[in-house]
């Protein structure tokens, strides 16, 4: 069960005008639900992405690169996004992204598009060969359930290990005129900062340029997933994509100073944390979240570097997984993150309000049963302060527990 | 049980002169056995050691540190180590520096060797006050059960959850004259190779000249413990001490091209290396021993790091766990841990003898049989070909296991 979260009910998703999902089965594994989804954009969509940094990106991965990067820092056209879960197509070679450009293929010769104005997405396991003519063969099924209402259905045929799907939704007010922003993510293991951190897909019908969307995505997620970590495992296929439908009766919003921007930024950056901490909450095994935030650094990426140390060592998740207040790991953990000049004399650190570290030694004020209380919280607040400079970072994790174990050591089974 | 290790018999562990060995219990946990030991050396003995890189590094680290690096570049005089289990001393900043100073005065008046003639070992929970008093209230009993054949005695007082001692020896012949390597180490989890990664100590009564010793143990350690590791948590205790007490009848070994150093070296780099290992398959969990070794690389730095990446992925040690060939996890793994301009197409692995990926995509001839069949073997080879170098770097580590989670969830309980 995940950490805190109420997952969305079908009707918390509101339609995006532009914007009409459809799902299928194509049996890609054993599986008796939908396992693709066909999303489509009304003509005048722009779609902006960012993507995994591992070095052995999915075929589909590279495809989007391509069909996104033909129009330079701006945003390209889009019509249509094809997902498919139960098969990475990650670690397939040539005949990998042949078939990635294969089933856009298929899906804009169904839509009498141009295959570029299609994006691919896969997730599942990796290295095996894509079953293509199965995808194929599904298309026409998911093009007639496409509804603009399916936002839910959609999340939930793109599911792997996640215990319940993740949506949210906004509507905001820009110059009298209602704006929708809805996005869902899908991942739970294989989750780290490294980049988008899983698939999730956010469209919205604020005009945004496409001069504007690229930087715009970008940034919302550097605070959203790029704080996400689960494992400290980035996924081959890490995606995330904010299209703008333009739907909505407004003026193109073509520049970052404009007024009318700040509350579409803010619905798009509440949407993208809540399902990237939906993510943290529904990692594999997890009991518990926790928000690791490094401050007084001399600068984020110092910062970051100490957060994920401690988010990242299986001895501090193990530790939280038994609500033990074994907090000399996570001293340990920042010891080593830490650069080489870091005064450890200088470092203090807090669980939730109790002192625990004050300034390299344990606090004088500081009861083993203080530290129990907290580590019993099923959310739990983890402030390192470096005393060396003002610079600042947060991450968000999960512990790590026996069901972790389970889940990724039955994955294929 | 460890996988595939035989851990020594007493006898096996053979004397060394000039160093004996006594433990005692001072009752720092609530355990029925010996947790101190006190390792006293014949007088001409010197000593160097590398030590954990952690930042927030023990008490006892920073006094070895003070201890042996009053000599320059030359190993130190030194008469005794002091060493704990159950007690780190570690996050207790300056009352525990003075602990440790204090430990090290007890033993000095005790024996009549001077302050920095005694080094501190600590190993155990971090963040508690060192229980002072109960140590130095031990050591008259260590001292009067000092003898040169306690190594076996002496390496089961600093067992933490290691389920086993690890020991090992080595007799060569030096010019017709026999001389003795014998070494000991403790470790289980918290082990990462950013240097000693545990408690070992070795001693030999080979004549190693005081210039000579520093840099042999800093090499011995880079080929040894620095190639093991459990779970990427460097501890802030590890220390690696060679003791050379000089008392086998041979002139001085003073120089690195001495042709009789070749033997002792190969001694030495043997115990420690059957140590790392032994680390590794005692690891807290532990089912599996794989071998990482990386190879056609740029530097060695770029193998080691893709190297650690597979071993400290934790979907990667699940899959070894569960014997489960889900090799795409190797490749996420090699992704995430390889140089920007690493390209996919170049790079093969085999799992032993199988080839999985030939030069960027599955192995045409991979069967997933073959893959089952090494998966389920106790030891396991991985070896990665970049195709873009000579370089080459090798590691050791385990699974990750459901006893590992239970071990360190319930470590302190």
């Amino acid at each position: 069960m995940p950490v805190h979260y109420v997952p969305p009910a079908p009707a918390d998703l509101l339609p995006v005008p532009g914007a009409s999902l459809g799902t299928a089965a194509a049996k890609i594994k054993n599986w008796q639900r939908d396992d693709v989804l066909l999303a489509v954009f009304a003509p005048g969509t722009v779609a902006a992405g960012v993507f995994t940094q591992n070095r052995f990106c999915a075929a589909p991965v590279t495809v989007c690169r391509r069909h996104l990067g033909g129009h330079g820092e701006r945003a390209a056209p889009i019509r249509a996004l094809i997902v498919n879960a139960g098969n990475a197509n990650a670690g397939t070679g040539e005949p990998g992204l042949g078939a990635a450009e294969s089933t856009c293929a298929a899906v804009a010769s169904m839509l009498g598009c141009t295959l570029q104005e299609v994006l691919p997405f896969s997730t599942g396991v990796i290295m095996e060969p894509l079953p293509l003519a199965k995808i194929v063969a599904a298309l026409p099924a998911a093009r007639a359930a496409l509804a603009p209402d399916h936002w839910f259905r959609a999340v939930s045929a793109i599911m792997t290990t996640d215990t319940v799907p993740k949506g949210a939704s906004r509507r905001v007010q820009v110059d009298g005129v209602a704006v929708t922003v809805t996005g869902i993510a899908k991942g739970a293991g294989m989750i780290h900062p490294n980049m988008a951190t899983m698939l999730s897909f956010i469209a919205t019908d604020a005009p945004i340029g496409a001069a504007l969307l690229p930087a715009l995505t970008r940034a919302i997620a550097d605070v959203s997933f790029n704080c996400a970590t689960v494992d400290g495992d980035t996924s081959t296929n890490d995606s995330f994509v904010i299209a703008a439908t333009g739907q909505a009766p407004l003026a193109p919003i073509e520049r970052a100073d404009d007024p009318r921007l700040a509350a579409v930024r803010a619905a798009l950056t509440e949407v993208a944390t809540e399902l990237a901490q939906a993510l943290v909450r529904d990692g594999e095994g997890a009991t518990k979240f926790m928000t690791i935030a490094v401050e007084g650094g001399r600068s984020a990426a110092e910062c970051r570097k100490i957060a994920l140390g401690i988010a990242h060592s299986p001895l501090v998740k193990t530790a939280f997984f038994a609500s033990d207040p074994n907090l000399g790991r996570i001293v340990c953990a920042i010891g080593n993150a830490a650069a080489p000049d870091l005064d450890p004399a200088l470092v203090s650190f807090w669980l939730d309000d109790v002192l625990v570290v004050d300034r390299g030694g344990r606090a004088a004020s500081y009861r083993e049963e203080d530290g129990q209380r907290v580590m019993k919280n099923a959310e739990i607040a983890v402030r390192v302060a470096l005393g060396r400079g003002d610079a600042s970072s947060t991450v968000w994790t999960c512990d790590f527990s026996h069901d972790y174990v389970s889940i990724n050591a039955d994955y294929r089974s």
